[in-house]
């Protein structure tokens, strides 16, 4: 079969890793690296390319070669440039977030949906082996219900000019939520807090709260100023409990038989009820053998799938506008000194779990 | 000097440390154990010793010889036998939290105060090598000023039948930080949101997040249901981070030269300055070495000083009341939705820095 | 039933862990605490004690209610300590090595033999929970053939006056390996170099390799003057590969279904049948939860029951002496440049496995 | 200034990397990637290149552009692809082992010095800022005297078809050790025991012990066999002791000021003397800020200089000889049961420090 002809839009922070999995891809075909800068895009494919590079988004979508773009430059940019390509005809892949805003999100999504095109949002972890694997336990039932979920991601960030903390960093674990939980599951609204203690003027350390549908709560904390990494993420089953530590080659994903466990109420009264009931499991950790992929040449395969076989990506546009209206419900909560906030209140309707809204489409 | 004679009261969880640490104190000189179980404590104290049981918490009283008693007893019952001791002209020193309400805590200080006799709390972890070398490191300036402060307190922990997890776990947290942080500084107000997944009937999970005066904000967070035990505090600083990891015990405690920096505003305009003046210092980390010392035995140790030099405690009665309004106003912004509540609320007048209110009192 | 009487022998670094773990003993009763400086074994003793001290070896073996005495002197001394306890009817637990000289070793074990007393080595590590499930592991089939054993064992550790660096720590390996190996299969021949950097005239860091009947290569890397301290076993076999790391409490024991397997030979070629017959293993992990229990109570309670049974103690003797055997052995492989020494050229018999010397016995 | 003419030789394992460092490195101009199997080269060219591949290596050293060959082949080829290359008036850099024979290795020295040519080892190693840093450590004086070295290399490796594990794993370690050494201190014996316990035909657990100049003793583990992956170096020094772990990326390199001090001898008896002068320093470890370089594109930057400035590279061909040289004393040590073999039975001169080598030349 014929390649899809790629054009790769950025070539600042991750442009030059789209550049590079997109030619390590046989069902895509790289035509082009559009920047604003040329030379930056030149010196990015290097001497030794048959790509071309150009300054000129245009002639990228006039290029009828070119089937689908690959959008890595700043939010703000997301919204026009997308929308130019969908309008174009061209399939896209964006990276997260979909746009700094739900309402503009939603835009692209329905555009989309009309145009009969693909639209993709890049997030990334979602096709790594680990989260694959978190998925498949939870959707499979080995760790029974989800209890409660905390994600730590700090770093020694950079200071992003464009976004602050929040939408720099919890894309990452909103869409992996997003990804992991069972259908019809999702983040029903948000809290969450943060400072700037550098005087940056965005928010560099915040914690998000999130409140699924299912009444859990699961918390997620980045952070631009730690001088240690930090990227676990636990999730507590009431059978078993997942720790993800993805910097931890050795052992990335371990499975814990370990829980306290309370065991259906009696005849007894409420205190000495629970005093009876409540046992502790200490049982073994399995740590699953994970395969070796990049998740990014993920991302080319099932872009080029996606297409091919004209159905949304797994990672789909609406996937994108739901991580983005949670996004900005954080923000608000933000301003509001942490209240809670819906997502319906950001959204406009009830968004939560991928498939329920898939149906509605 | 004639040692100081003391009782322990309480031969649950943590009774026999106290047995044992005060046996190890030469200041001391341990008279009784008292249990309401008799037995409990004659087990405690094991075939081979000269210590007495009793059930008697009177007759503990009663002796002449008994200068201090030693509380580890359930919470909600602080605050009769701590004032029972007081009144009997007993020094007192009393496991965490002081007890389960600021006002009763309030009251026992005023007492002991009135008495001239010591009322100390247990607050453990300030004792150890780590947490004096970060309290040094902190109030000598080298860290220079805080930015962030996050402390993960997480564990397979045994659900307790009378506190639920912030009472539990968070004490530590809210006495190291009163302990370690410059005079004058301390939290303003507490946020607090908390699950029970499991259905145990009191919180499991809780997140809380403390303002500083300083406008700093501070988060803990503390969970029974981990099946990995984490207890890492990182202290951000405008010069130095603080990463104490109090499970390494390779590497308690480093101290790191990495960060961002914001050089001092220039005559350009908001954003441009912000983008120009960030830089990041990725310098080297320092491990300071640490004695090996038992923490608890500073404890007993510090107990006797107090005692003979008539002087507050390091973590007197007032860092008690302290924590326990933190607490206190912790648990209400739980039941009004994670609201942030000043600590003042609760305790009806201003208590940050530890200084501050001893000269105050 | 009436406890065992006891008296421990040397209050020095390893004496007061057994007057606290024999006191902790239901089974024995501790009656006395000998050193030849009593004072020092009236501090260990404490204040608070019933427990006898006294400088009087003999004064220990005349009390009729001593039954057994566990000996914590230096290694020069057990001979003599060991031997005048056997001939006063008193069964004996010993700190490791059991003697410096296989010789003696030997005599030791015939006189315990021949007056029908327990004679005890006081190899901890055999006692762990983790050692007693590699122990199972082995014998239980799962690992399949041992096919390499890896043990380090460093630290900054005491340069010991009386003892060298493998006749320190090397027991512990050795014991190790004399426990958990299938009935049968022992060390054969030892191989060791080393060296005294700091010209303490001792061997600070050695290498021992030890080659088991079965052709396996063991090798054994103890140093003094490591500023980290590693306490890693690795136990590679043909089914799974142990990974016994003690100083990590989460994970202290791996069993890795991963490995390099080799299909039987067909009927190609030598060398081309390798390349096709070798195949890779990456399957799960498995951790599996072990029991929290202090090694040094279950060797007491070995010691009662060995007595209360009329049997010998799991770690015997005659383990004893094939461990002083091995390091008999190493030590004149060093002093002749690191040739294979066989242990039966120490011993003057082959003493290989731990059931078959038994049959013997 | 012209780029230098580059073509890379051997398309498999090792052969990409060069094939990708090449390109990103501008004082190089990649022109050719030749293969036996020249679909094999074409492949990992990709689709987008404008580099050619051939199978023909005549067709390479025929071409005028080129100015160097980088070999990226088995071990048993090299002596006649980098002879030929020196004969064509090609400079060389080769991957590790320079040949499988000291003898050969020899010659080639000898024909690049008296052709005026680089000859040039890819030890990677020796470019990595971890490298960088020990060497300017111990030569700066910072650690005092090298008291001891213990460098372990294990991992699940591929079994190599044409050499054991020592031939495959330890010029790592040996070419690091010849680097970070000081002048006119070297390995002046070997001795080796290996084992082979899949039945591989080959090696695939080895330690080998150096004998340095001073009198100081290496040890090198090296094993294909094991389920974790291990790169630990520790350098133990009379001053400070270093600690590498090439796998944690938070902490690669640890300084301790731990260690075992023992003062100038006194007056007194021998005994006596050890024991009081024996003091242990447990000071700080400071974790060094490295800079972030991939080693490849250093050792490309260091073959351009070497070449422009017509100087011997940091790894010439002298530094691959006296590895070579120390890997085949090895297997002779393997082959006579692990006795030591001075490496200068194998290369019959003496050849220690890289540096006074040189001045020999």
């Amino acid at each position: 079969m014929k390649p899809i002809g790629l054009a790769v839009v950025g070539a600042g922070y991750w442009g030059p890793n789209l550049v590079r999995t997109a030619q390590a891809t046989p069902a895509l075909r790289l035509e082009w690296l559009c920047d604003l800068d040329e030379d930056r895009a030149r010196a990015v494919l290097g001497p030794y390319t048959t790509v071309q590079a150009t300054s000129s988004y245009q002639r990228v979508l006039d290029d009828p070669r070119v089937g689908a773009v690959a959008i890595a430059t700043p939010a703000a940019t997301h919204f026009d440039l997308v929308r130019a390509a969908l309008e174009a005809g061209k399939h896209v892949l964006v990276e997260k977030p979909l746009t700094p805003s739900a309402a503009e999100s939603a835009k692209l999504v329905e555009l989309a949906a009309r145009s009969g095109l693909v639209l993709m949002c890049d997030h990334t972890y979602c096709y790594t082996p680990a989260v694959r694997k978190i998925r498949e336990l939870i959707r499979g039932g080995e760790i029974g219900d989800v209890q409660f979920v905390d994600s730590v991601r700090i770093n020694l960030g950079l200071v992003q000019p464009d976004v602050d903390v929040l939408w720099d960093l919890a894309p990452h674990d909103l869409s992996i939520l997003d990804h992991v939980l069972p259908d019809g599951v999702g983040v029903e609204a948000v809290a969450a807090r943060g400072s700037d203690p550098i005087d940056a003027g965005r928010l560099c350390v915040a914690h998000l709260t999130a409140e699924l549908t299912t009444g859990v709560m699961a918390h997620i904390h980045v952070n631009w100023l730690s001088p240690t990494k930090i990227r676990t993420t636990v999730i507590g089953g009431s059978r078993r409990t997942i720790v993800w530590d993805d910097l931890n080659p050795v052992q990335r994903l371990a499975v814990y038989d370990r829980g306290v466990d309370l065991a259906p109420a009696g005849s007894l009264g409420p205190d000495e009820r629970r005093e009876a009931l409540i046992s502790y499991r200490v049982g073994d950790v399995l740590v699953p053998a994970l395969p070796e992929r990049e998740a990014l040449r993920e991302v080319m395969a099932e872009l080029a799938a996606a297409i091919t076989e004209g159905r949304p990506a797994v990672t789909d546009g609406r996937s994108g506008l739901r991580v983005v209206a949670q996004l900005e419900a954080a923000t608000r909560s933000v301003s509001t000194g942490g209240a809670l906030v819906p997502v319906q209140d950001v959204i406009g309707e009830k968004i939560i779990g991928e498939n329920v809204t898939e149906e509605n489409a």
